[in-house]
């Protein structure tokens, strides 16, 4: 553990630490430099801590995965912003109030650091909450940072040269429906992108057809786009609608698995069941575990508690900013999580760090926020910028416009502006650049009734059953009905043959599968796995279970 | 098991079957699509495999390291390309020449799939050969593919942010170093842009500075660049030294590890150890399993030997083209290893396929090479183009024209132009976008000697030996040394504490790693372990193992 606060040459300056590398925590390091008188700056340290070394420009998340904009110039290298700020691209591991430090996790070496702080800034953002649907977090992409948008780029091109080849007219159908999980801004936005992508690109597969596309959008309110006035959402839904999107309101989803997304209505007890290979999550957001620990006090959503100068009370040197803060506005209300209203926190907050140190009069946050804008693609959106409502070609020209002038720094105005350029005159791209490779070791779910896998399929994985009964099945006889703890699967690793039966969901199945490859290295190498293996293969008839030859590799 | 091949309603058509989806297996199928008449269009049926969705243009790799160009871009997605062709991206399983099938590794869904031909065209290039250095395939960065230029990348930014915050001079050091293997055409050019980007980007870290930097170049040869005049190779040379890149020749790899490369001298007995993170290799190439497994003769290299019309000697319906065929040129010896080459024996071929099928007298290849081009990045070049030599900034701008002219299609050509006039204008972009994350159960290999982990190191995975021998040492007394199939840094893991002991390789060791998390799942979960490893604790002194709390998630 090597540390460098209680040590370091620069122990006797005032350290600021700012955690968090998005909107928030840049902003607040950004008007820190900007605002330390020379003097100060030898007085005062500022540190942050980013999990990566840029911040993702939220509104042109969708963009990336509809190809109008390459991926990486939707997002701002840090170090381009911040020149003075001392810049840390590690996990956090935890945070101590009391001895006023920060854990750093490890980096090339397996040693953890730890920095010290006189005043901590939280600007941790929010999380998906996986926890709410069955399989979320199993099968659902989120979309959220750069790497999910690159991700779902992957499968959707992915899914159409799958679908391409498919002679299955069902498998075909199920690989061309997408469905997008939540009607707010990101999964409007999201849906509009991704359908005008894969609408353009469909064209290069010459078994596919554009009305061969299912997308669907599904929301639990009464209508998408709650944020935004009725009556431009209203004009959202038709233009997406009348693109060929399938909008579904008023329903809760309830089970996602590797096959399907179950969906119940919250008005009927109507459920159904959508075959689907891509399901996006936009919804529902949970705060970082490290703001839950905190020892402060929290809203009914997770989010810290600040006063109107960004401070939590109780608290002297704690502070609060962006998704993961409760701000108040002036109008009484709490502050949306928005970029706009992190970037007015972190000039409020950056002013009242230093009003601290210079024992000056804090100031209160007072913006109410500027206005809303959705993109819906295709030279269509919906605006509400200060009380003006636009929609169509204008509000998508004022969304470009806005947008390209907020993009912080010239280079990636200019970049972004190319793209968008570019777009117009060349074909979407369609290269699939792998980027998601599903770890050698994962978990599983599956609703009760679907199949695992069929007789004859290829044995690429060896399945524990964590939670749930499966039935092994061949020639419509069951064969076993397997519980907790329970391996299936081994058969057709070891052997090298198809699968000899079939698998199927008894109940709601949680399971862990582990990849063929990383089964052999297991075998091979981690005691106790033979013999178990071999026991259990006995036990089910296999009188001579041959494990020797995945030795060889 | 699904099959196109027997069944289909084009099961009366000729089949012509191409493996691979690189340079010369595209350019046959986009030849025969010229070729063939109207007519024929109805009796002939093309299809192609290949891995990846695109071709990668291979002069353009090193840009991509640079970021000179998008990623992306230097890609050109084979179905645009390619009109009326089959595309399948699949992985290749297994060729049966006999049956006439060709198997597909499974897509979404864990089925494989057959295809059937009437000709098969070989065009699988070639791999890199991991198997005569010890630790290249653990711990060296290959560079062949799009994925390893964007993995370089990322490594070259992580190693530049870990460099930033590091503390101790060795290992600030170790970071700011970079190997790169091999002198011929794609070392040359990789250590020219990988030195480029991080002389550039250096300026964006507060704490490091240019002269921190060291890269440098292996060549087990004399000279570099061995492919062209040695007037040339020595301008290189020199042009490469002077922007500070250290050139060793006659020397050869003997090791890579986590920390460091073993290089030694062809020429005297002296042997040095470079401590450095990131190592590139460029050499050598293996010919690819399939064409191993092939039954037909081939060269020394592993090479599909083929007769001057592509066509396999005793294998009528079979072909070979590109990197894993030896094809005989006009002048005696054998076609290079390159993209002119590829693309000229594809005409060839594409020309013989159909006049086998039309009863037409084939044709020779009959080309011998234009000439040849390194890019050494900043404005410089050399090149070869008809017997005329250039170098610096004329062979640089011709090697920009050409290689622009010679990427396939419009939209690459804009797209890569627009991307060189931006470089000019705009700093290099330092985003470091995650692509590479290494396998929860993965391969080390250990140095004679190194320090596997400290004590008071972060936990952060279970380590088995594979072959090799182990000392666990604290306070400078050897605990214990383990033998192949031991297991050890269980403790920590479990324990949640820090390596209460150093560990290092005794001898050379390999080792299988398996990462805290999958560690935790397979204790959980998988039979056999947790009592496994609760046996080899008690027996280490740890009277109550306590592997309970790992079953919480």
């Amino acid at each position: 553990m090597s540390n460098d606060g209680s040590h370091s040459p620069t122990a006797h300056k005032h350290r600021i630490l700012i955690l968090g590398g998005g909107f928030a925590g840049v902003h607040v390091a950004q008007h820190l430099e900007r605002l330390l008188t020379p003097g100060e700056q030898h007085e005062i340290e500022v540190d942050l801590v980013s999990n990566e070394n840029y911040m993702v420009f939220q509104p042109l998340l969708p963009e990336m995965v509809g190809a109008t904009i390459a991926p990486q110039h939707g997002v701002i290298p840090i170090r381009r912003i911040l020149r003075t700020t001392r810049v840390y691209i590690r996990e956090i591991q935890s945070i101590d109030l009391a001895a006023k430090t920060v854990e750093l996790a490890p980096g090339f070496q397996p040693q953890t650091k730890t920095l010290g702080f006189d005043q901590l800034v939280v600007c941790l953002g929010s999380r998906l909450d996986f926890s709410k649907v069955q399989g979320m977090k199993e099968h659902a992409i989120p979309f959220k940072y750069l790497g999910d948008a690159m991700r779902l780029r992957y499968e959707a091109v992915r899914a159409l040269e799958e679908a391409d080849i498919e002679s299955d007219p069902d498998e075909k159908r199920k690989l061309l429906t997408f469905v997008v999980a939540g009607g707010g801004f990101s999964g409007v936005e999201c849906i509009a992108e991704l359908h005008d992508f894969l609408a353009h690109a469909i064209s290069a597969y010459r078994n596919l057809k554009k009305s061969d596309l299912r997308c669907v959008l599904l929301q639990s309110a009464e209508r998408i786009l709650p944020e935004v006035d009725p009556v431009l959402a209203q004009y959202a839904h038709q233009i997406l609608e009348r693109r060929g999107i399938e909008i579904q309101v008023n329903v809760r989803l309830n089970a996602v698995s590797a096959d399907a997304v179950v969906v119940t209505s919250k008005v009927s007890p109507d459920s159904q069941r959508i075959q689907t290979r891509t399901v996006v999550t936009t919804v529902p957001s949970a705060p970082d575990p490290l703001v839950s620990a905190l020892p402060c006090e929290r809203d009914r959503t997770g989010r810290i508690i600040v006063n109107e100068f960004l401070n939590v009370p109780n608290f002297e040197m704690l502070w609060a900013v962006g998704d993961c803060a409760a701000v108040p506005q002036p109008d009484g209300i709490m502050s949306p999580p928005t970029a706009q209203h992190a970037v007015r926190q972190a000039k409020t907050c950056a002013a009242n760090l230093l009003a601290k140190h210079r024992k000056q009069k804090h100031s209160k946050f007072l913006f109410t926020g500027l206005g809303k804008l959705a993109s819906l693609g295709r030279y269509s959106a919906v605006a509400e910028v200060m009380g003006i409502k636009m929609r169509g070609i204008p509000a998508w020209m004022a969304w470009k416009a806005i947008y390209l002038m907020k993009i912080p720094g010239w280079d990636r105005k200019v970049r972004v502006l190319m793209d968008w350029i570019i777009d117009v005159i060349l074909p979407r791209d369609i290269a699939q650049l792998r980027i998601h490779e599903s770890d050698s070791v994962h978990q599983l779910f599956f609703n009760k009734g679907e199949t695992i896998f069929n007789e004859g399929d290829f044995g690429d994985q060896l399945l524990v059953v964590v939670k749930g009964e499966v039935e092994i099945i061949k020639e419509s006889k069951v064969l076993s009905l397997l519980k907790e703890g329970d391996i299936f699967g081994e058969i057709a690793l070891i052997s090298d043959q198809p699968r000899s039966a079939q698998a199927s969901a008894k109940t709601d199945v949680h399971a862990v599968a582990i990849s063929r490859e990383a089964f052999q290295q297991l075998v091979t190498h981690l005691p106790g796995v033979r013999p178990t293996i071999e026991t259990i293969m006995s036990a089910r008839g296999y009188k001579h279970p041959q494990l020797s030859h995945v030795n060889q590799e």
